[in-house]
């Protein structure tokens, strides 16, 4: 059982991207972010229900797979889920469609007060207001052993880091500069003194690094 | 011909350490920051005068070999030569000895006036005020068809970067987080945009990424 958490970063280190339109709600950054992660056959057969096997099958795929297995529960921000997109749309049900890829329980961390909701293919989604530690003691009871994924976004993940929480931080790395965005670094000084740090280069130039916890 | 930078960042950007103290005037920081690169066999020979032939011979090795071959002539600020740290001494001459590394006229930018120095080796140190182009101009002059290399520190090689006057550009990334100091990459969206980007990962766990400019 591990507490993990993936990112994708670009190289000046912003994970959360902040050009979203109308009409491009997600924005030109995000897409260039995470480009060679939604071109992997896991991703376009868990998220978008792609069962061509059309998909790149290399690192990035490996890293894509090891995303979704094992995993138990997932905690999230609300910035993650969208209600910082669509704060007054009691019907919004996050992004990724009416079965998203989680297939588990979804803590969504929020001062808002909103019902759960059930989806298609195992995915529910409660809403509540915690400290990183009390959410992740709900997390971890759900999971029933499996591990916990904190899905983002960075500042959700940096609150768990600096809590000392996360036993496994993937980030992978896309050699762009954003310059603009929310980074993940910051007041991070020494996160590597608890981790044992390794890096690989995929196939389409993005460098995965990876940290992990002694425990 | 290139003009080209290398510099040693951590995972987090930073290229310039500010923790230094009268007792350790590198700073703990910088320490860790260029370990990998001073073990190299290269860095020991052609910095420390050590001919044991003591030194790692990998990747990191390659790379600082590649950093001392085929430079015509050198450009830095006042900071790399070490003027905002003794800007009151008129006998202060650069960090590397009476023999330093680099062995090719070198120009220190700084709106001090100082008369120039001859070292031994074939290095001089030429002191001006002027815009990136301009001694830019000089230094391709004194090169003699060699390439002229942006020695740091990151503000300087920014300047450089943002004028569009580097041709390569290798970052050592060191997988730490200092969270202090000056970062390299504030300011420069979209530079990849005019590079072809590479990486690699030594032995040491150093992530080496190239951006080469198509011309």
């Amino acid at each position: 059982m591990t507490v993990r958490a993936d990112l994708n970063i670009s190289l000046d280190g912003y994970a959360t991207t902040t050009d979203q339109t109308p009409e491009h709600p997600f924005g030109h950054d995000w897409g260039r972010l995470v480009d060679a992660y939604v071109s992997t056959r896991t991703f376009r057969e868990r998220v978008l229900h792609d069962d061509s096997g059309d998909g790149t099958t290399g690192v990035d795929d490996r890293y894509a797979q090891a995303y979704f297995a094992d995993v138990g529960a997932e905690i999230m921000g609300a910035g993650m889920f969208g209600l910082h997109n669509f704060p007054d749309d009691p019907d919004w049900r996050g992004w990724w469609g009416d079965e998203p890829p989680f297939r588990v329980p979804v803590f969504v961390l929020t001062h808002a007060q909103r019902p759960p909701i059930e989806m298609a293919g195992g995915t529910t989604f409660e809403f509540l207001s915690a400290s990183p530690h009390d959410v992740l003691a709900r997390a971890l009871d759900a999971a029933g052993g499996k591990d916990v994924r904190i899905g983002g976004g960075p500042t959700v993940v940096r609150d768990f880091l600096k809590a000392g929480l996360i036993g496994r931080l993937h980030v992978a790395i896309t050699p762009i500069l954003l310059g603009r965005g929310i980074r993940l670094w910051d007041d991070l000084r020494e996160l590597e003194s608890g981790y044992a740090v390794s890096s690989e280069v995929a196939e389409s130039g993005i460098i995965h690094v990876t940290f992990t916890g002694s425990d």
